[in-house]
């Protein structure tokens, strides 16, 4: 029977119970469970709601079915519903009457969020931690590559040309923000439930911020209803995953294009590739794709939780259990994304020579010539035309701009001078850039600097 | 070693492993798998591309393995990527030789595909069957609830009444929809991609028209490319499932609120209700907030797919493996959402007294009165201002309509008559309906005789 | 003061003015909310509800104010909230009394509706023109590039090679599927609610039927309940319309790819690309980036609305106001998408001697050489690992398949022999295939010509 | 002629044209771009970049413009494609060559971003300041509403007796961890891009800090392809918005619930309330609907823009450009959102009799009933199990379980005492709570009080 049936004369029917059974996912959750009760028996011990032996039967209890669990010597039942009516229920088994004193001043309404509020805490630390790892990675992957040149893309274009590690710091940056937004997510998140009872609180004497100091929250939250009815903590953590998660589709998609055999600029060790079961030339960059189509997921699961809370009233809706599944597949799949991205990272070679090869397409240094008319005293408008012409007439040559005569430039504009050639070719064209957290090789090194400081590279 | 190994020369490390493999998920399509490669075979043999005696042992080899499945002696091994390798492996390692030539003409791009046009297919059927036993279940319902007029509502503000039988029929005519756009699907989906290869189709004489019939497809599908690319049938499967839980998200919030205290239309009995770990007086109606919650990760699933696909270029990408996930839950969650909304609809009871003395708040013979004035042949919106007013001095009177005596009626507008008092009230008022599909009596006896031949009930 | 103000004391706020008009936007609706006023006047004449003058009163009134609309001299006023209030009471203004009996009988419930319907269906039917264009488009695309062929890749890995006409009509297919789910949503739309009322009908003495045929429906519908809380047509548009624009994404990506520098498989013409303001070199194939990134909009206008839908409680809620914006957005994104790829298509040219040159990297014919050896009787997955090591070989000695000694082969099995030579290289690759659906050259020449009947090109 | 248009042979066709520009939205940065343009001119000018006489040119140049602007006789023109590009050419055509120097060291690419950093930081203050606004309306709500106790509720069914203030500070609590995540939002996305260029900086020799401290950002970002490619900031906004949208979507839901007939917990003044068209006795509460409805678009809004991100290569895109309007909708919207929230609190009268009258249904007391048995030593569980009896008697007999007797309860469980009496009713019930953030009266005054303190009121 279940433990709230006081009240009732028949058991739910098996099509219910299968359809509202929880435990299949949030058994996960016994971890975070058994230390919020093992906090919450101390404190009710510490107030005098139940006896020093019936807390110490209890946590000996707790921690014996922890055991087992991780043992898996548990026997999850689905007629006992969650993860907190499996555990208290094992515990009655265990240790008889103590266990039926536990959940003095507190209901499930709490304690799952509470639960969930531990599990998430971890899950930021181990995503941070997934993060820093990946920044690592790129900025090896950097200092490994020096004064590799590659094309700079505006609209899958090429636009000019940049560093190699100053594209890695790019992505460094990214994941900066979001190592930023998770942060912020955990001390926003990090306020204990517990105690709120069902949703109005309780007129048995506890010690709400003893428990909350124990768990190592920050304080406990100061409106009981709020407590039991808010899920804006989870969906911020599912948001700050979806950005992730995009962030991470952009690398994806970047290095799933830097490996095809038109772009050529890396080769991916064979431990990070996989084949084909039918075409056996093939070696394909699955991770990557697989970081990006997993952003997907991502999003589905914030928009999950987003329908569910919408439109609910206040306090506790069954719509609630709902929100475990997202945040667990949210999480573990980021967490895989940032790994495989960081795995990825590190076993992937650039091919220099075919890169080097390629930067005379494109009309890399364009701008750059540009911005010699501008020095020149033209009007940036006009050295955007000029510049412009005289790609056209490359591209009717079939040249590129550095073969372009004198002659040539002047019949364009007369302003040319042979101190033009300085600024043409992509290697003199990366040579000129000075501008803060541009290309150019000092705010390059700057950068790997700051970030060789910040991540504690040796 | 992998059965695509014969170009690399390092394993896949642990990391890429589990993030690339699919067997544990896509075990699950084993059975379709099975029928597939038998399908397969089959035509092989008969094109001349495998001996018979080669069939006949790839043939008995599979079910060899389905029925160790289905025994739970199979081993799935993640370091073979996913059901299609699974099973191949295993039949190489049952039957031997034979078993390498059954991937002849086939790659897992089109296999992966018609595998899950074949799980999908089923899932319809039983989404249908599902769809046909809640419209069975509601009809029922009404059916056991002659005469019980209920508030209509609009803005959830009593409108005017209605049948109850007249709003049970309302879910009845969306699930219809909803059932439509299910069949229209699996038309739309019932071709086959067997054949398709990796993306070009093969030089080897395969027979597709073969393999398409034997497996029960409309016709093999004309473009190889489009054949492993395309996803929208997966896509229009998770729109339909998506539009179908929005409209059981309704019936289940309707039904949250006639359980309510205040509304107290309904009654769920304690079979379908769940209890509360702290309140000992709560019966909650929690599989129909369930139901209203779960179309969170139906919606969720759509848009996990809709991203993953969003920018992929031709033709499959291994992006495409994140198509399965969305999609087994998505079908498991609506018919677990199918299921226990017609097993709620059993196991309710209307409480007619409590609605039956309810009918008098709230003016809903207003708009009856409206008509009697336009009957009078006073313009509909000098009516409705006339209706406006009554309601208006009842509010400050206190009272209801038919309380208004002809005199106070009267000082409103002189063409009231005694007559106005066979328009008043709520019995009154709903014997007036007599438009095709409104809530009149014969017109809701017609609809429901419509429905019971539809559906068959006896 | 509003229309409906009988038993109000006081008028909206500013704030509640602002938030709650909708008449900025359903304005648009002006056309078919007009033509269903003039079916319902014209019914409500037939029925003896209003005389044949007044009748005339108000179809001469609605067609002087359609026609001031279209000249842009009507005001349109926020008080006065929506297309549908803002017209009745020009209507009043203009023409008095008579004005006052065209709403006998109907509820904006039941004409918002009815007014969506009819829309809806003229942007389907102008979805499914442009869906054909599109498909010309492609077609006379493929028409002019006869015998191209080009690598197709997966996993954006060089795969095997494929004719340009097959991928385009690949293209052709998806469009095609898309064009079968809007006509579906269009016979599923197009029924009724004119004349469901507020909710439940009507006492008066309507004939739905009539106003149904009038406007070109199949018939009203049959639950008045149904007529005005059902979205799901609009749910339905939204999907198709999301399923289109992922696919045209994925035609975006493609041919940004090959617009790139390092594809180069086309070059699109000035009259569709845009430059930079600041890089004088580039031209960009901006149409089909936006093509890809609008796809985000039809994507989230269908989220829009599915949430807006969920937990509704029957009949009409004011929520469902929010219906308009996406569709209406949700259709000019999809119609601007469709036209421009179509417009794209005609303004592409492809680099056919570059394509060619870059045809022998990648190995597309390993899979070739694999069923030459399935030819001689070896087992496809032994086949497969031979002709993985030819890869292997040629990816040490950086050459192609064909570059590679009879000797060399043998050395890997003993099985080749000289006809070998005629299966490797792209063209004779190509030449190769057979099965129904592939990209043998006989097979692509039977598509094209069931897509010039279908599409009727001359 | 575009500005870039000097490569160019064709201009691009109206469906081109059409489809791609982006001034008729983006014009609503006009103020935004001109303050970033005056920045930039000043900075140049201090840098030698242009004279002082140009800069003086174009700032004067500027600031008419924009007064034409907010006069309505600026020119918007499409063929100048955006906000940016309509600018300069409106410089150019007014100050002459000057002009053509603003847009050295510049590109779009990092104008565009600065243009919505500035205009976002901006919105968050306004959506910061109408949430402040929000939770005042609701704390004077509470204050005028002391001593009101309503049923609780969690699963829609009466739970415990709260003090209507407590839950009214709930809200207000859910709004300050908004208000929070936008304050977060605003800090990390308060850097300059300005200087970053098309992607890779430039030569010139600009001062990034200038113009940063001038616009009053923080700092200028360390890295220019991560500042034109990044778009975190808008979806962080985004995802800020969507949370807020689902709370006041509970907001409404709840005063829909209220307002409601069956409900009656509060009276919506005429002036927040809208009829209907065809049933005159209606009031409803439109305001809060759309409220809850226009949920749906914001979370629409973030899909639309994490759709866009997903997988776009570094560094610009042009599908980027669709991350206005779904940022100025999203924005929009939640402001109206929150203004109507405040207006509409400020709009409703509490039935404090009708609330009163409505208590005793639903055994509010009963856990507090199983605490008054915990309190007599008996195991909550156990305390639970006895409540739960004594609610099934209440049931059996239709009444309220402080009209059981003595005898009665005992006869369930002998521990009953007189005292328990002291426990039952609902005021008596609510006087019991005691825990931190209870509902207790001491609990809530000294939030109030908390509340009171920190938002100033007066």
């Amino acid at each position: 029977a279940k433990l709230w049936g006081g009240r009732f004369q028949k058991p739910v029917t098996d099509i219910v119970e299968r359809f509202t059974e929880s435990v299949s996912y949030d058994k996960q959750l016994y971890k975070h469970d058994i230390l919020g009760s093992i906090a919450h028996a101390t404190m009710l011990a510490k107030q005098g709601l139940i006896s020093e032996s019936d807390r110490d039967s209890i946590i000996e209890g707790l921690r014996e079915i922890e055991k087992r669990i991780e043992n898996g010597e548990f026997h999850w039942r689905a007629d006992r519903e969650d993860v907190h009516m499996n555990i208290e229920a094992a515990l009655t088994d265990l240790i008889g009457e103590p266990a039926k004193k536990l959940h003095t001043a507190r209901s499930r309404n709490d304690q799952t969020v509470t639960d969930m509020r531990l599990w998430c805490r971890d899950a930021i630390d181990k995503i941070v931690a997934s993060m820093r790892q990946l920044q690592v990675s790129l900025l090896r992957l950097a200092l490994n590559n020096q004064d590799v040149i590659v094309p700079g893309y505006t609209h899958l274009q090429r636009a000019q040309p940049v560093l190699l590690q100053h594209l890695l710091l790019a992505y460094v940056e990214e994941i900066e923000r979001d190592a930023g937004r998770m942060i912020d997510c955990r001390a926003r998140m990090n306020f204990s439930s517990l105690g709120a009872c069902a949703l109005a609180g309780t007129g048995l004497p506890i010690d709400r911020f003893m428990t909350s100091d124990a768990l190592g929250f920050t304080a406990p939250m100061r409106n009981s209803i709020d407590a039991v009815s808010g899920r804006d903590h989870l969906l911020e953590l599912l948001s700050a995953n979806a950005i992730t998660a995009v962030h991470l589709s952009r690398l994806g998609e970047e290095w799933v294009l830097w490996a095809s055999e038109e772009f050529g600029f890396i080769t991916p060790s064979d431990s990070v590739s996989t084949g084909s079961s039918i075409m056996p030339q093939k070696k394909n960059p699955d991770p990557m794709e697989l970081v990006r189509g997993k952003s997907g997921r991502v999003i589905g699961g914030l928009v999950t939780l987003l329908t569910v809370c919408k439109g609910l009233p206040h306090a506790y809706n069954r719509d609630l259990q709902e929100d475990k599944e997202p945040v667990f597949d949210s999480v573990r799949t980021i967490l895989g994304m940032l790994e495989v991205s960081a795995e990825f990272a590190l076993n992937i070679t650039f091919n220099r020579e075919r890169i080097q090869k390629s930067l005379p397409a494109g009309f890399l240094d364009a701008t750059t010539l540009a911005d010699y008319l501008v020095n020149k005293g033209v009007p940036f408008r006009t050295s955007h035309e000029i510049a412009g012409k005289s790609v056209a007439l490359c591209t009717s040559k079939n040249c590129q701009l550095l073969d372009l005569s004198l002659d040539e430039l002047r019949s364009i504009n007369p302003v040319f001078d042979n101190d033009v050639y300085e600024f043409l070719g992509v290697e003199n064209s990366i040579k000129k850039f000075v501008s803060y957290g541009s290309t150019g090789s000092a705010c390059v090194a700057e950068q790997l600097d700051y970030w060789i400081k910040k991540l504690e590279i040796k």
